[in-house]
């Protein structure tokens, strides 16, 4: 169970953290790269011919602005792509959300929500449960923990309205 | 191998054909169903529920305005969900896009392009080749394919230019 | 005079709380939930569909980005339902009032402005009053006063200017 | 059971038209009236003030572009005011629907989606039924309907499949 | 040479004073008042019936969200309305924007930028000017002011250049 | 009583003529010229710098997409600038809104709506009527007959429910 | 001279033609190619690292939707590269334009018009002409032409008026 | 090598300073101007067509909101005009961008990312570079130097990984 995150810079790192981490949540190996779409495109196409190789199962792709990563990758590689739009200080998103999303037909991005680091990662972690069963059991108590953790905030509000 | 792709609408099917088409090329069941978020939640929630005992692998979920279906199917099971914003009569899409990618941390949808159809197929493909080998050796030849007609298109154009 | 009030998450209980505040000024009792659509869903459905019978005369949902908690209530339940978006740290509200307001035929959601909580509040207010006369008139009273509030303000502005 | 439809050029007629077959449906009263709040401001006011005394319970303002018509009726009648956006000739009703829907604390607007006019009528409908029960009852039994065509149009889409 | 300045609230002040402080700068008389389409409809309606009467030339109408104020005085006056619309909290301004500038065919309303409060003054010294030749005078006074000041920004420029 | 009404290409003529057709209705006199703030800038400015010489009073500058020929007018020029944002081909007139509403502060541009050349044309007429008080009452005068078009239209309507 | 011009798709040529009749009306050769970055990536890198031996001097990349061709240029050649954004069927060309224009530091595309074909070309002659004096030359009578035709533009509209 | 900024505002030019930092790295003089298009547009006028026998090569004009700077630059001289538009303090940047990049045919404007200085400067820089090969040699080495800080960005994702 192995994914590749690249990200265009390091300074998305501190978004993309959220994605890593879920991953190491639910025992995923994380491959992480920065590697630049257009800073860096032989060694980002030469990353992603060999990632099948070795061993990697999906793509995690993270850029801002005129975000081309994800779909770079889709370009050259089979395996499934997650894009991750990062906001920057311009266009609060928007730029980021459909350069990612708008992909022509033949080349998909799995596109998620705005700095949705943590979904990214969780989709990931869905998409490799078809092949890894275990990841299945370990997402449905996920769930569940998501759900108790919304019973305790309800709790939390209720005592709020009680003070 | 097996894929569920409800919509809100039938009106959506026109649409929606496009992902249809695109599983059958790559010999994926898929399995049908115009069910609203909206106006049949209790049915969609139940089919949803019995999904994946019923051998469904993964969601396509299109819809269109305040497009819901997505993100029910996501709240209700672990299978990994791909959401098709559908572009209605106002805002050119964006309200669709917007309510489908725009989820929640935790619960994510792998949104495409919207009206992006055939991208909703090929995605399925990409997620179910994980498990299924077949379908990654499937996906090299749609893509090689794919360049072929690039290179016919660009024959054509040469032609054009040229006459 | 019974109100649910409906919120995805309690980081949205600052927002939220404006809306309680303005039926309790109204004597509208209000029972309060932090319930997902989306994380929580079954209980959401549950509590809905119970709704009417312990006595909740009509709804106000709250819910940020692709903010969908109104629309799953109305597809559920036959009494009126507010929806209040919540602004987020992306898109500005944008994706939170379209994916509340473009709400599909049959389902309406009566949608207030993007963090309006009192103005959710006081539509509560208004509907009940159908029912209810003495909201009637204590809402006219309110818009006296609120009237009165502005010549306040006015008066303070002619003390700035001629000061 | 009385319902004001003001709009404020015949040329949205075709759009309102939706909401007023809505309410006929249910047996609803509506009083239809094209009043501007911008060419006939005073007449506008006139109307919305004596309406309470002529039976009328709830209003709905339709209008397009700067369409400030239901926000005029919110600012001088205590009763709930349904606001329909109507999608002009230009920015898509994006114009219309924030005019309605960004409304300032103290004088909500229940704001519909963009040519919504089914969901308007269907609103006024829901808020009645606060009063009046039998129109509950007609609205469950709506929405039972509802689902039933949803069924219907299911089993549509599945011939043509298998056609 | 008499102008009336109408906001809808006293938090619009700190955006407004730019407007009376350009028009104090001309010499021109202005007439503040708190007032509010919404909140005190008949004052609002009432003032600017009478405010041709009492010397006033036009009006400078502010407001945000959905700002129907410059809208209401402009439907009920004669006299030239300058819309100048207020960023709020959500939005950047867009919702104040259109709710102003999309007015219907009859009831012009002379939008100026979001916050733009200096031109909404200076727009109303060059109508006025029109009738009082001096205003001309005053304007094109300013005008070769304003370019001196870029002058002076330039120098100031070039020496950061050379430091 | 002169106006100069410029625009930016001949195939705005369409839309523009709603103002002219305006101003010969209230007796103004219309200077029209297509003159380019891009394609013929010298001669736009030496137009516009003799202009006030020539009798114009103020201008109307209709452009679409990157607008600035209203913008240039009301640089060089100490008249009152009306600007008309014509709607093009893509992006709904939202282009030609901002590049003539957002000007810098110092030179202000009266905008009306996306196309709404009858309004720029009235709100000529408007700006005018401060020196010319026989416009002021051929205004009042309209604004009479717009209201007793309304009635027509509420009449029309009246009989199309009664059908 | 020689200009590059490499659009997504075939079904870009309508508009791209634009760009191609301007470079030959001013004697400039244009090498055409259907190259995509997503369908055909590494023949597009490998066509665009060959294009500065081949004679290549500048780029024009033609996309539409997540318009990243030419962006991917940009990454991989050190010659300037034209951005030309292509209107597709949803979203009105906003995310061709974000997708293009919101580049990265480090890798400028110089970004015109959606759909601005004819500008594409006149800015490959721009920019040859610092390198090919009589470009400059034919560009300077190029502008004198495309003033001559404002002036008959203005004569065809003096000719309505008058008729 | 010669190559003149203008910008509209001395508050521009925190982020201007970007451009002219890049141009000096490459030994290409800049002339810095604060010149209006619409404050002093007689002298931005005579700048600019006095700029390409002063040894002038390139334009970018830089300006924010209604940003006509550029534009304006391009209506008057023949040479390449790059524009950068500056984010202000509303509507994030997107009314400058359109300002800028939407220019009617015949009149480019080569526009790069709101507030994307850098890229101004550097793709004078690939401009210039058709004509003064040297500029070609530094702009490889450049590119290369950037592929070799996301090789140390990398290098500190991968330390701070393993931290």
């Amino acid at each position: 169970m192995k994914v590749a995150i690249l990200m265009g810079s390091d300074s998305d790192f501190s978004v993309v953290k959220g994605a890593i981490d879920e991953l190491n949540k639910f025992g995923v190996e994380s491959v992480v790269r920065v590697l630049s779409a257009h800073r860096t495109p032989h060694e980002a196409v030469e990353f992603v011919m060999n990632a099948e190789e070795e061993g990697i199962e999906l793509f995690i792709g993270c850029a801002g602005k005129a975000a081309h990563l994800a779909g770079v990758i889709a370009g050259v590689s089979s395996l499934p792509v997650i894009g991750l739009p990062i906001k920057s200080s311009t266009m609060d998103g928007l730029d980021s959300l459909l350069s990612m999303v708008q992909m022509p037909s033949g080349v998909p991005v799995a596109t998620v929500a705005i700095n949705g680091s943590q979904n990214a990662g969780l989709l990931a972690v869905q998409i490799l449960s078809l092949k890894y069963p275990e990841l299945r059991v370990a997402f449905k108590a996920f769930k569940k923990q998501m759900a108790e953790e919304v019973h305790l905030k309800n709790a939390k509000v209720q005592e709020m309205l009680n003070a």
